[in-house]
C-alpha cells in the first residue's frame, strides 16, 4: 500500500550518514505553506535541530514548507557547531527548493555527541530533491528509522464538514520512550485547511494522550519532536474551533496519534508485550498518573510481564512507591477482567489471570477505591533483547 | 572466619518456608536488653512485620532482646491475618526465651501476598532456640538470603573512649534496591553502650549515606528494615553526643553501612559492575542528588555500562531529564580521571575512558559548573542476567 496526502511530496535516500547502506535522509515538501504545530522534548539538554527548529517556527509564524530529517546522528551535544550545521543544511535545502529558509525544519536522530557529517547531508540534497514524489512517504518513513525494525506509517481518510480529509502519521521510536516523548520523531500530515489556534490545541491534546502516555524504559531524549502540518489542499473552509468539523478533526488526530504510539510500543526495543496500565478510583488525576507511571516503569513489574509471571506483589510494591495519598488496604488489581487482588489481598484467581499473561496485549486495571480520578498508560515488558540491543548500540 | 559480638548469640535453620532445604529462619538474641534504632521502608504498602515492629518499638521504649527473621515469605499484602501471624510468632519466641514480647522484633523477606506459614515458623522455634550460639551469626546471615548469591556479613573492632568496641553488620539485598531501601534487610550489632538519642542520630545519618544512596533498579519494597542494637556488653561508659568516642562511633557505623551497601550492590541481581555516580558543581544538594539518581537509574545508561560502551550521550540525556536548574552547555563528564565531555562536548579522550569501562568498578563524575553542591550514588549495570533472574522468580 502506498501512502499519499494531497499537496505533499516526499523522498528518502541513503546519504552515508549511517555506516550501512540503509536509508538515512528524508524530505517532506508541501506544495503550499502549511500551518504547523509542534511539540518538542522537555529534556533540558536539547539537540541543535530542536533549538533551531523552535526558533524557525517562531520566525516563520508557524508556517512550514519542508521537513528535512536524518537518522544515524542526533546532532546533540555538538555545541555552536551543531547549530551552524542545522542552519547550513536548511539553507542549502531552501536554496535548492527556492523556499524561505525559515520555513524549513530539520530533525535528527541517532548517536549523541558526534558532529553531524554536514557534507554528506548537503551533498545528498540534489538527489533528495530529485527523488521527491507524491508516493515518497514510505521511503521517508524508512529513512528516519534507527533501531526500529519496521517503518511506522498510518494513513486514513475522514469526511469532515463536506470534504474528504486525508491524515497521515509517520513515526520512529524504539527505545527511550517516556512521558516526555524520548527519541521519538513523529510527523503528521493533513490536507485539511485548519486554523492555527485550533491545530495547536488539537495537537497538544492528542500528544498528551498518546506519545506522552506511553513508556518503554523511563528514559527521555534530547531530540524528541512531533510536528503536524496542515496544507489546505483539500479545499475545505478552514476548520476553526467552533466549526462543524472541529470535533471530528480533534478525534481523528487523537486516534491517529494513539495508533501511532501503539505502533511505537509494539516495536519497542526487545518488547514482546503491549500492556495497558489503567488506574481508576484515584483521589486526583495527578495521583492516578503518578501511580500508573510507577507501575509502567518498574523494571521488576516489566520483567515479570516478560516472564508471563503474575507477580502482583511487585505491582503492589510499585504502587506503594507513590508519595500521593493511598489507602493501602483497599486496592484491587485486575488482569483484563479477572480480579487477582481485592482489598490488597489475593483472590485465588491467579491461575486464570496467568493464562492471560501469555497474550501479546493485555490490560492491568488498578482500582484504588480512593476517589473519582483515572489515568491510562501503555507500556511494554522488559526483555533480554532490550539489554542485548542497548548494550551493543554502536557508538 | 567466624563473626562474633560479645553478648549476642544467633542461629539459622531450615524451617521449610522455602521450597528448597536452604536456611530460611534466623534468630539473634542479646543477653541484655539492647538499645535499638530502626529505619523502615517508606513504601506506602508496608508488610505486616514492619507495621507490628514499628508498634513494638514504640511500646518497648526502643529496647530489643531478640530479632526473628524469615526468608521465603514477605508476609506483605496479607491483611489482618498477617499481623496476627507476626504477633503469634513473636509471642511464641518470647515465651520460649522468657522475654517481654514487646522486645521481640520480626522481619520477613520473600514472596508478597502469600500467607506466612505460621505453623512452620512456630514449629521450628524450639530448634532455632537450641541452636543459639555466639558463633551463630554466619548461619543467621545465610538464613536471611533470597536471591543473594553470598551471605553479607562484616565485623570490625574499634577502640573508642578506652574500650574495644565490636561492630557487626549483616544484610540481604539483591534486587529492588533503591533510595528508599527496598527489599533490603540489615541488622547491625554492637557491644558498645550507647545513649538512645545518639544511636538514633548516628544510625539515621549512616543509613542516608549508605542504603539510601545506592540503587539497582529503582524499585522499592514493602519490607525494608535496618535495625541497630547496642547491648553495652563492652562495659564502656555509655556514649553520648558530647562524649569522647561519639565522633569515632559515628564514623565507624557510617563506614560499616557503606561497606555493607557496597556488598549488596556487588551481589545485585545480575550485576557485573559497581559504578559510582558523583555529581559536583550543582546549584543545590537536591539538584545534585536528583541528577545522580536520574543517571544511576537510567536503563539506557546501565545497559551501556553492561556493554562497556562509552555512550556518554545517554548520560547527558539522563542528566537533562531533571526539572532542576541546569546549564546545558557547561557540563563535564569524567570516567575516573579521564575527561570525556567538557562544556557538554566530546573531548576526544573516549578510547582511553572506554578501556576503564572494562573494570569491575569505576566512577563517573559529572561536573555541572552550576554551584557548590555535590552528591554521590552507587549503582550497577543492567545485565541480561537481571532479566533472566527477575522474569523467572518463582511466585
Amino acid at each position: 500500500m502506498t501512502h499519499t496526502v494531497p499537496g505533499f511530496s516526499a523522498s528518502g535516500i541513503s546519504a552515508g550518514i549511517k555506516s550501512t547502506a540503509a536509508l538515512d535522509l528524508g524530505l517532506i515538501v508541501s506544495a503550499a505553506p502549511a500551518v504547523a504545530a509542534a511539540v518538542f522534548t522537555t529534556n533540558k539538554i536539547k539537540a541543535a535541530p530542536v533549538m533551531v527548529g523552535i526558533d524557525a517556527l517562531r520566525q516563520s509564524g508557524g508556517m512550514v514548507r519542508a521537513l528535512l530529517v536524518n537518522s544515524g546522528n542526533a546532532n546533540a551535544c555538538t555545541g555552536a557547531e551543531g547549530m551552524v550545521h542545522v542552519r547550513s543544511a536548511c539553507g542549502e535545502l531552501a536554496a535548492a527548493l527556492r523556499l524561505d529558509e525559515r520555513q524549513v525544519l530539520m530533525s535528527s536522530t541517532g548517536i549523541i555527541g558526534v558532529p553531524l557529517p554536514l557534507d554528506k547531508v548537503t551533498g545528498a540534497i540534489p538527489r533528495l530533491v530529485s527523488a521527491l514524489s507524491p508516493d515518497g512517504l514510505d521511503d521517508f518513513a524508512h529513512a528516519i528509522m534507527t533501531t526500529d525494525t519496521v517503518p511506522k506509517i498510518i494513513t486514513g481518510t475522514v469526511r469532515l464538514a463536506g470534504a474528504d480529509i486525508r491524515l497521515c502519521g509517520i513515526a520512529k521510536g524504539a527505545g527511550m520512550i517516556m512521558p516526555r516523548m524520548a527519541t521519538m520523531l513523529s510527523f503528521i500530515l493533513t490536507d485539511a485547511a485548519v486554523d492555527p489556534a485550533l491545530l495547536a490545541s488539537v495537537f497538544r491534546a492528542a500528544v498528551a494522550d498518546s506519545f506522552n502516555a506511553i513508556t518503554i524504559d523511563g528514559d527521555t531524549s534530547t531530540n524528541d519532536t512531533a510536528i503536524i502540518l496542515a496544507n489546505g489542499a483539500a479545499g475545505n473552509p478552514p476548520l476553526t474551533a467552533d466549526a462543524d468539523g472541529a470535533a471530528g478533526f480533534r478525534e481523528s488526530v487523537s486516534a491517529l496519534l494513539r495508533d501511532l504510539s501503539r505502533l511505537i510500543l509494539k516495536d519497542a526495543e526487545g518488547a514482546t508485550k503491549l500492556v495497558t496500565i489503567r488506574v481508576i478510583g484515584a483521589a486526583t488525576a495527578d495521583a492516578a498518573k503518578d501511580i500508573a507511571f510507577l507501575v509502567a516503569n518498574s523494571p521488576l513489574v516489566k520483567t515479570a510481564f516478560f516472564g508471563e509471571d503474575l507477580n502482583w506483589g511487585r505491582i503492589m510494591a510499585a504502587i506503594g512507591k507513590t508519595e500521593q495519598d493511598l489507602n493501602a488496604d483497599s486496592i484491587d488489581i485486575l488482569i483484563n477482567s479477572i480480579m487477582v487482588v481485592q482489598n490488597s489481598r489475593a483472590t485465588g484467581h491467579g491461575p486464570q489471570a496467568e493464562a492471560i499473561l501469555g497474550d501479546d496485549e493485555f490490560c492491568v486495571t488498578i482500582d484504588l477505591h480512593n476517589g473519582p480520578a483515572s489515568a491510562e498508560v501503555a507500556t511494554t515488558d522488559l526483555s533480554i533483547d532490550y539489554i542485548k540491543i542497548n548494550s551493543s548500540y554502536p557508538t
